[in-house]
């Protein structure tokens, strides 16, 4: 992943840790060993899983628990700790964006009874900010603060549909495939998908795999008139009706938009 | 705040940082500079209010940036960065908990149409980890990622009434006031709320400023079967009905709690 930080330092017993920046990376690289199927973690896994040296990862680790980046739970496990999820809070493109569309999310999740999910860019992927589900959703195949790609969903469709061409062109560039069915993406059929989107203001994206699904997702913008978000509602498929959502995502996607300051219309208006 | 880490290093131009953990003390510092009222600032912004000289300070959040803990816009001024809050996104005690208590969050909030508060205690504050918000609900005190206090709040009231009694009596030997009242709290009259809350696994509070509300709390256990959070559920004082709101959010902390796996059902089902 592009956000990993490379462990430089190799690991050899009783070398002190240079001086000054790769002991910040190093504690950085403590955050970022956790992940979605390792919330909690012993030193030993930390050690392993951050390639820094356990006397290292024990004393960084204390540093982190002492601040309230990690937290250390009764039988001596790791977590991510409240102090950094405060913090976290603040990022201004995930709680930023979520608490201008929150209510209109919840709208649309009322009107659906399914998912409405809310997705940022970062990098060459797609970052679920919010996601709220209904009892009787489906089941369902993303969470919160994690990664989608970019070619193969609704939301990541239409971020790219809206990103900035240099950027178009160099996922263009390269060998996609959907998955789970590893069918290869062609090139020139994506790029006619992002020029529809943009035309349309909308992307109704059918699937098969791993379950029969509509999503319906437009663009949200913010008050740079840039893309901000995507929004979208994912149904199943049987009984979807694409042509009653399409207008409902359009309609809260050009709420939160209008909350989030934007002045563009392009896109969340189209010609009829 | 008891988060907060001291910059034990004083200003000296020119002064190397002593090797180690008092850099990433630093780099810490950095990100706790931000607030809800400072989530955008320039360099010497975050010198400043990080305590931290201005060279130190451009090298460390030129890492932190590197790593995507900040963000650094086209004006040069940095926020809270997308990575950190995708890592953040793992801390149990936030986003665990509200992904399972989202969807019942949901549910109060379609019947009540105002606001359902969720928050942990975290030393002797509470943290807003999700707030729900109709349209039409009143003007809100609190964001998501927010501080509240235990002693004057319905959610803080039912933190406390489950602490652990050593963390009680530390508060009921605090000056404790009203705030934005500044009217002084009694420990004895604070001592019968506590203990009348746990009999009745509810609290129903009253507050006329800064606006006339009546907040219905619960408290809502985790796989230990000790409290992991308290739910709320805020509406104008005007037209409240708290004896219709009480089994609504009763019944609402009960399944967010069997979701995380307690036993428990002291408090639950309170005795008629």
């Amino acid at each position: 992943m592009a956000h990993e930080i490379p462990v430089t330092e190799p690991r050899v017993r009783g070398k002190r840790p240079p001086q000054g920046d790769p002991v910040v990376d190093r504690a950085f690289a403590l955050l970022g060993a956790f992940d979605a199927r390792r919330r909690s973690m012993t030193l030993g896994e930390l050690a392993r899983r951050s390639g820094i040296p356990t006397s290292s990862t024990l004393r960084l680790a204390g540093r982190l628990v002492a601040w309230g980046a990690l937290e250390r739970d009764a039988e001596g496990r790791y977590s991510i700790g409240l102090r950094l999820w405060e913090v976290a809070s603040l990022a201004p493109r995930a709680q930023g964006l979520k608490q201008v569309a929150m209510p209109y999310m919840g709208d649309l999740e009322e009107v659906t009874r399914q998912h409405v999910l809310l997705a940022v860019r970062d990098g060459d992927q797609g970052l679920l900010v919010e996601r709220l589900s209904s009892h009787l959703a489906m089941p369902v195949l993303y969470r919160v603060g994690g990664r989608l790609p970019l070619h193969s969903t609704g939301v990541g469709l239409v971020l790219l549909a809206y990103a900035e061409s240099e950027f178009q062109e160099e996922v263009l560039g390269r060998p996609l495939v959907h998955e789970p069915e590893k069918v290869a993406v062609s090139p020139a059929a994506l790029r006619r998908t992002l020029a529809a989107i943009r035309q349309d203001g909308l992307h109704v994206l059918r699937r098969r795999a791993p379950q029969p699904l509509v999503s319906v997702a437009a663009p949200v913008f913010g008050a740079d008139d840039r893309i901000a978000a995507a929004l979208s509602v994912v149904v199943p498929l049987e009984h979807a009706e694409p042509r009653l959502l399409g207008p409902a995502v359009r309609t809260a996607a050009r709420a939160i938009s209008r909350g989030l300051g934007a002045q563009r219309s392009i896109g969340l208006v189209p010609a009829p």
